[in-house]
C-alpha cells in the first residue's frame, strides 16, 4: 500500500511538472532553425487529436543508433574501447598473448594494425572478452567498466560523452507519448547495463547485435552463458530485421548518422503516414569531430557517411543534424 | 498541446480509479484459498518500499507462457487452427494440395494423419501459410482471421477464449509497476497483431518462435519479407534465451502450463530475492479441459504436464494452479 501511494504521488507530480516544463522550450540544447522546427512539427502533428496527422500513441515508436548518434564513436567504438581494456586485463592469465596475434597488437598498443587485420581478428578478440561467462556475470563486468573508463580526449566517462541534444529529444518524445527504442550495431548486452540510467531506455527497449547464449545449470544455478558464436548482426539490412523481431512495428521516427543506418531510415520512412527520419552529421572538429563527406577523418572507417547517404536523405526528406550549426551545446554540462 | 493535457487527465483520473479499486478484491476470479494468498503476498512484499523484499519497479518483470497459461489450447493450439484454416483458403490456387501430402491431410480433415506426420509436415504447413509474404501483410492476415475464427467447443472467438482470472492477474501487476511479457512457444507474429488489444501487452513485449526475415525494397517500398526458415524456437531452454535476447533481465515472476515452461520457471526462480513460479493445472473438464496427470487426455501432447514437473514444483516451490479449485471463472463473460 505504502508503495502504491507514494509511486501515485510521484504520477502526480511528474504530470505537473511535465505541464509546466512545457510551455519552456523542450529543445534547449538546439540552435533555433529549420530543423529544430521540422521536429517540433513533426511531434506536434502526430500527437494532435483529430488532426489529419494523428498517430495513437501505441503507434509512437521512435528508433535511436547509438554510436555517433547518442554517443561519441570517435576515436574508436566504445565497445572497442572496452574489449582491447579487457585483452589487458585477462592478459596475465595467457602469457601466449605477448608472441600471439591478434592478442599482441592489443597489448601493444596498436590498434591500427589490430584493424588491419580484419574482421576474423575482431571476432577473436570479442570470443575472448565478451564470451565465457554467464550474461550476470558480463553485465557486472560491463557495469565496472563503464564506471571508471574515459573517453581519451574528453576526459570524462563514456556515458557522460552522450549528446545533450538528443537527451533532450529523447525526454521530448517520451513526454509526447512514443516510446524510444536503441536500436544499434553494438552489443545488445554491452549496451543494457547502462542505458536505463544514460538514455532512460530501459533493457527491454535495446536491440543490438548480439553472440549466441545457452540455458545452463551451472553450480546448481540456471544461469545463460555466451558463446563465442555470432547471433545476430544489427546493422544496415540488419537493423529493419531487429526492429521487426524486437519492436514488431514499424517505427514512425528514426535517428543514425551512418551508412549502417540507411536501411532502418528507408524502413521507418517507407511506411503510410507521417515518417521522419533524421542523421546526425559530424562536422564539429572543435566540439567533437568531422568526418564523413566534412572531411577531418575522410576515411573513417568508423561512422562512414557516404554521399550516396547525403543524396539520399535530400531526396527522401531525411533531415540532416549538423552538429556545428544546429546543436548549442553538444555534452551534458559537467 | 491539446492531446497532452488530455492525456494528463487520463493519467491523473487512472490514478485516482486505480487507488480506490485497490480496496476491493484485485484478483475477484480467484478463489480465496493459499494460491491466492501466495501471489497477493508476493506482489504486496517486493513493492514494499524499504521491507526486506523490495524489488525496484524497472526489475519487477513477469513472463507469461500463452497456449494453456493465458488461452485455451485445446483440442489444438489456435496457431495450428489458424494453419489448417489457411491451408483451406489457399486450396484453390493449389489444386496439387487435393492430392499432395502433407495438404491432403488438412483438406480431408485428417488432423491426426498430419500430427502423425511429424515436425517435417508441420514445418511445410508452417512454409504455405506463414511464409512468403511481408510482416505487414501477415498481420493483416491474422488480424482478419482472429476477428472471426471461433473455438469449436466454446463457440467464440479465441480472443474470448482467455482466462479471465489471468486478465485480472496481468493488470493487478502492472498496476503494481511490473512489466508483463508473453514468452510463448508460439509464433511471435502470430501473436502480436492481437496482444495488446486482448491483453495489454504491447508489441514489443511480445517473445515467441519466430521463422527468419528479410529487408527487401519490393514494388518501391521497403519491407520485411517472411522466408520459409525457422529462425528461433522459444520452448523449453529456448525460452530463457528468448528472455536474455529481448527482455535482457531475469524475471521475477513467471507462469506457465507445461513441460516447455520448465526451463523459464527455473531461471525466473533461480535468481536472488524474492522469486515466484506458477503453473496452470487443466484439471477442470467441465467449464475447460483436464488434460496431463489430472487425466481425461493422458496422452495430450499439447501441454504436457508429467510427473516430473509436478516434483520439480512442489520441490522448488512453484505454485500450482488448479484450475478447477483455484478459479472461481474461467472465461470473461459474454
Amino acid at each position: 500500500m505504502r508503495s502504491r501511494n507514494s509511486s501515485l504521488f510521484v504520477v502526480a507530480a511528474i504530470a505537473c511538472f511535465a505541464a509546466a516544463a512545457h510551455a519552456a522550450d523542450p529543445l534547449p540544447s538546439w540552435n533555433e532553425g529549420p530543423i529544430k522546427q521540422s521536429i517540433i512539427a513533426f511531434v506536434e502533428k502526430v500527437t494532435t487529436e483529430g488532426g489529419p496527422d494523428f498517430v495513437a500513441e501505441n503507434e509512437r515508436i521512435a528508433t535511436f543508433d547509438n554510436d555517433g548518434t547518442l554517443w561519441v564513436e570517435q576515436p574508436m567504438y566504445t565497445q572497442l574501447a572496452f574489449a582491447l581494456d579487457r585483452v589487458k586485463a585477462l592478459a596475465p592469465q595467457h602469457p601466449e598473448w605477448k608472441t600471439t596475434q591478434p592478442y599482441k597488437s592489443v597489448l601493444d598498443g596498436d590498434v591500427q594494425g589490430l584493424l588491419a587485420m580484419g574482421d576474423k581478428a575482431l571476432l577473436a578478440i570479442v570470443a575472448v572478452t565478451h564470451a565465457g561467462m554467464t550474461s550476470d556475470d558480463f553485465e557486472k563486468i560491463v557495469t565496472d567498466w563503464i564506471a571508471t573508463a574515459e573517453h581519451p580526449r574528453f576526459k570524462r566517462p563514456y556515458t557522460e560523452c552522450v549528446y545533450q541534444p538528443q537527451l533532450e529529444l529523447l525526454a521530448y518524445l517520451r513526454e509526447n507519448g512514443f516510446k524510444t527504442f536503441i536500436v544499434s550495431g553494438g552489443g545488445i548486452e554491452f549496451m543494457r547495463p547502462w542505458t536505463e540510467r544514460t538514455y532512460g531506455i530501459p533493457k527491454p527497449q535495446v536491440v543490438g547485435s548480439s553472440i549466441v547464449t545457452e540455458f545452463q545449470i551451472k553450480d546448481g544455478k540456471p544461469v545463460l552463458i555466451r558463446l563465442p558464436k555470432v547471433n545476430f548482426i544489427d546493422d544496415h539490412a540488419g537493423k529493419p530485421v531487429g526492429i521487426g523481431q524486437h519492436i514488431g512495428q514499424r517505427p514512425i521516427l528514426a535517428f543514425g548518422n551512418s551508412a549502417g543506418d540507411r536501411e532502418m531510415l528507408e524502413y521507418t520512412t517507407g511506411g503510410d503516414g507521417p515518417r521522419l527520419g533524421l542523421l546526425v552529421y559530424h562536422n564539429d572538429a572543435e566540439r567533437e569531430y568531422a568526418y564523413g563527406p566534412a572531411g577531418g577523418l575522410p576515411d573513417s572507417k568508423i561512422g562512414t557517411f557516404p554521399e550516396e547517404l547525403m543524396d539520399e536523405a535530400e531526396k527522401k526528406g531525411w533531415l540532416v543534424v549538423r552538429m556545428k550549426d544546429d546543436w548549442k551545446q553538444v555534452f551534458p554540462a559537467e
